[in-house]
């Protein structure tokens, strides 16, 4: 890290190079881990106390510009594109994994979306405490031997470069000793892992059949598939997202372990924190982006099966007893789960309301107070 | 703890009181917590060293002869005779959440009842070490002013009288400076608690519905149920499974976290480590408990949901393919997939077997290898 | 809960009365747990509907005015005096354990103070996603059945009794169908858990001894200590802390894990989220308070064992240097090193210093570039 | 994987070569992990299933020879071999970071080589789970379409070749739908991790220093060392020890989560689980043998500094209590405690014992039951 440290100081790079520094970060990262936990130092010790900020520094910064976090406004995207395309099929909505009452797909796609969005708030949310830098506070926060006004200018040159608003740390002392912020950032990114979880949980579930199961949605297939089985697409990309979250949410642990086992004046846990933080992120940001790119956006609605569900369903009930009484109601709804009739065939037999009227009052829409 | 112990020697309790040492220990353990975390020491140290190794040595022996341990039992029971009970329930498998190929709802149970046997092993296996006593290790294990003979004659009387084969510690040193014994058990509680999850996880999904979802298992109702909804049971226990598990699972981290911070001769963490493992035991051995007796033990296989599921599939079309040609059964399966039709309706249009055959060769019990 | 949120309506209570409504609603919560874990719903749908979202709410809102928060600021002002109170007393800092340069023990307490300040400013963060209410949405995010204005009115009474500025949710669908907003919650409370233990684990060290460890500070003794061996005083304190650490840290787990097993439109997992949230942000401000109130300001230096360390360590041999050369002082250190000698000692045999500029270059107030 | 396994089945290796095994299964995994996460399937469904079983199968045998079991037994005998070396150096005991009782320095690190000889038992214990091998179980364990006597005849070759008594599963369907054998052996793996991050930190604390730490033991230098600062040696291979079980710990709850998300009758999530855990065993593997080889053996009693602080410590009235009374005793330790004077000079300024009395009184040996 070092070494690159001092070619990118040197090359003054123009532009905003984010990607790029974070390709070098993490080169420069690894080497740096097996250098700095195996063989230790043999500088002297003020070039080693700097080597040490600058480590935490690019951590810091490889963290914020990582590019995990472009991805998700990717997967945002997608999502909301898809809360447009599914804004008018309507589906079962399902409480307790138990048949509840209507709702759009869209809807369904916009909560995604929304967890999404709030994920990205929560990652920035956690970028103000990473910018603030103890490069210059040498050894053990004081600034011992640190040339004057070395801090000010490196943090100001590495701000400019890096277009992050990088800042001298309120106190140099709490900057080296302990990595709360990192341990902050992880709880950011372990929540993001959590929604993300979620969401590939359920695209799992609404796409499970073809036959036997809910298969609202189909996922685009990535392979040619079972020549005997057609239609059955193995939702692959989920199943990897929940794998990305899995692995995220344990990198968040070492992370949060390594915030506690650095005594007194310097936490010594950043390799170990380095390498999870930045590995968690990427991993969860490339899993973003394969779910965005390679399965969101090709989800298409099952609309038969999706209203079948609701034609089957005796949620349909509901609307009815406002028009024939409760205990009329429920009572046509007790036939129809006995004898496995939906609410239109037991309603139709009871003789008790016009072909139109049923029509009209059985409309799913209107249960979701949008029109059909 | 100290009051309840000195009685329970002087007591000299002639029966195995599992229970009643475990309630006993439960509720002096709380007033330890309280007492040792807050108020501290105010005895001489000989007498305070002493208490401290009896309370490490009634939170083992709590956690061996937690009753939650029995629960566990009790739940493999009635999943035994569940398995036995659909023996002859046939269903469709699914893998990643896709239909895949028949099986019996029994055997879907029988690995149930695997996962909470091995439970019981794993449980089990993590005893020994916490049957390493450290009673007469005084301050740091040496023994210092501990009269001579005391360890022994504690050690026997409490494996005497617990039924529990305690001996004393191989190394007194290792167990006065970790709670390693207690990590290596939530180890193992942690594996219970992840397969309880994923048994009511299944649970939850088998008994979705009762229209639109999976539907093959009905669980018992615990109240009157919606009067305008019948058939929608809402799978409240195994929810409350899922988390108990949750629960258990963040004690064991605790735990765990508790087993590193410990410096030097002492690993003081007990307190916590005595409450979170315990709680973990008890609410995940109640869960157990109320997941046999209330639930498991009421479940019934809803058969003309289970088998159609098996009749709507392409699974079908597997046996066919030995009969007439990989490619011809390939066909018929995606005319059927194009169609929505089953595999049987698409080979009784073709015509090219008699309805004999085509029963013989659609019968999924041969699929399975057992008769019908 | 329920009965509570009637009352607390009907009551319209006038003041922000904060620990009323927690305890209540702690209270409550207990009650509700079993209540909707084991009994389950036998109202009409549409009252529990209501008391579900309510339930939420209600877990919302405890965390947000639970008063941990406020024994934080406590905390944050009691290392603020200390840090004021310690300004001018010298010690050595240490890096990897290992003495490295001097510092004031005011320095490293405020190092403790700013981890406090940032840990309230992380659990503010997390709080305007939990002011999002789902109240309104009744069964999936829909408003189905709910009156007309409801949902404004109860949220703005709830903003208005409680002070918190409620608002309804950006979408209503995602705020019943994910726990996201507990789970980052929980991050934050991770965070501050990370800190304290850091903090109580430098406490311990700082205080270990009286003889054989570092001994640069006291803590309050709680107890009349031993009275034959005076002077110890067991950080009974700091070690709860590190346990309630541990305890918040494991129940962060499992509210992250409750975040990811509700499936589809509803997380149900709200009874064991809101328990482990409360009692954790419960046992960590509690120990925040107590760590505050009984451990940190009672807190003294030991000025004479923290300036022995200095005197002893061979950093003072560092601004020797820039006076006799670096080999030469270089030479010196080794020579202490290797006679067990004192800088200063070998310095004054050496002969080539003045007494006055040993004094004078030995003084380690200019080594953090204060006066002294 | 896939290819590598024909190619070893082919082979038929004669020997049982265990690094080879592993290197080449570490190999394939990655590559596997991509190919089965990212591509999926386009074979037909027989090969798919056997491949899916194979891999889980590798996974297994993996685990079970990796060679970080190894590497546990060569750090046992060289905390063996210090035991030993160390077991007449006498030091001072400490509970609670305070100074307690004389122990021998052999007595701590025997505490330390007994934590390890358990780790490797607990290790052990989770195998015969591993050796259950779901081969020949085809799709949900059924083993439809698969070739009679295949199962048995694989699992006994790969039993043969590999030295691992493998056996057909109990029950194929559980070995197919959970991972509980991977969570449970990860659970033992976390309690080595927290075991070896003990060890660690006490190594840490111990070699604290040079002057102004406890300094008892003092590690090998792995570097030149600061040249104006000798006798520094940051204890960079027990830091690399806390990183390596920090990550471990994070990969223990990723394979737990993952234990929990596969529904049904397919557990998917092994290619993350078989990293995690192959990659949590190698990294505390590695770390086990660092700390070994170029650590542990190099470490060096600091003889005079550990007498040293038994000679400073008030522990050393103990003993004399019992020969002038406690309370003479206790107001002779007061004075000592007051005054900054050790023991030994209180009592002779006292002059009520005779010099060689008091010699005898003092001698820490007879404090820990052993001769001088």
């Amino acid at each position: 890290m070092g070494l690159w440290f001092v070619f990118y100081l040197k090359k003054n790079i123009k532009r905003r190079a984010q990607n790029k520094i974070f390709i070098l970060s993490i080169s420069c990262l690894n080497k740096e881990i097996a250098w700095l936990t195996f063989v230790g130092e043999h500088r002297n010790r003020r070039t080693e106390n700097l080597l040490e900020k600058l480590f935490i520094t690019t951590a810091y910064l490889s963290t914020i510009i990582s590019y995990s976090f472009l991805h998700l406004r990717l997967l945002e995207k997608t999502l909301a594109a898809k809360e447009k395309e599914f804004a008018r099929v309507i589906k079962l909505g399902r409480t307790h994994l138990q048949d509840a009452v209507p709702m759009t797909l869209g809807q369904e796609f916009g909560a995604f979306r929304s967890q999404i969005a709030k994920g990205i708030t929560r990652i920035k949310a956690a970028f103000p405490h990473l910018e603030e830098l103890a490069l210059g506070g040498t050894a053990v926060g004081s600034g011992l031997n640190c040339p004057e006004g070395f801090a000010d200018a490196a943090i100001a040159l590495i701000a400019r470069e890096s277009g992050v608003p990088f800042m001298a740390a309120g106190s140099r002392f709490e900057a080296i000793a302990c990595r709360d912020a990192q341990v902050e950032m992880m709880g950011a990114v372990n929540t993001v892992a959590v929604s993300m979880e979620k969401i590939a949980n359920d695209l799992r579930l609404l796409s499970s059949g073809p036959r036997a199961g809910l298969g609202e949605i189909s996922l685009p297939s990535l392979q040619p598939g079972s020549s005997i089985m057609p239609g059955k697409v193995n939702p692959v990309i989920p199943e990897m997202v929940v794998q990305a979250a899995a692995f995220a949410r344990g990198q968040a642990l070492s992370v949060s372990i390594g915030g506690t086992t650095g005594p007194l004046q310097l936490n010594m846990m950043h390799p170990m924190i380095a390498w999870c933080s930045l590995m968690a992120m990427e991993v969860l940001g490339n899993a973003a982006r394969v779910l965005g790119e390679r399965c969101v956006s090709g989800i298409e609605a099952v609309r038969e099966k999706a209203e079948g569900w609701i034609e089957q369903s005796l949620a349909l009930v509901t609307p009815l007893a406002l028009r024939i009484g409760y205990d009329k109601a429920a009572a046509l709804a007790h036939e129809a789960h006995k004898t496995g009739k939906t609410v239109r065939e037991v309603v139709q037999a009871a003789g008790v309301l016009s072909s139109e009227e049923i029509d009209k009052l059985l409309e799913p829409w209107s249960m979701i107070r949008l029109e059909k």
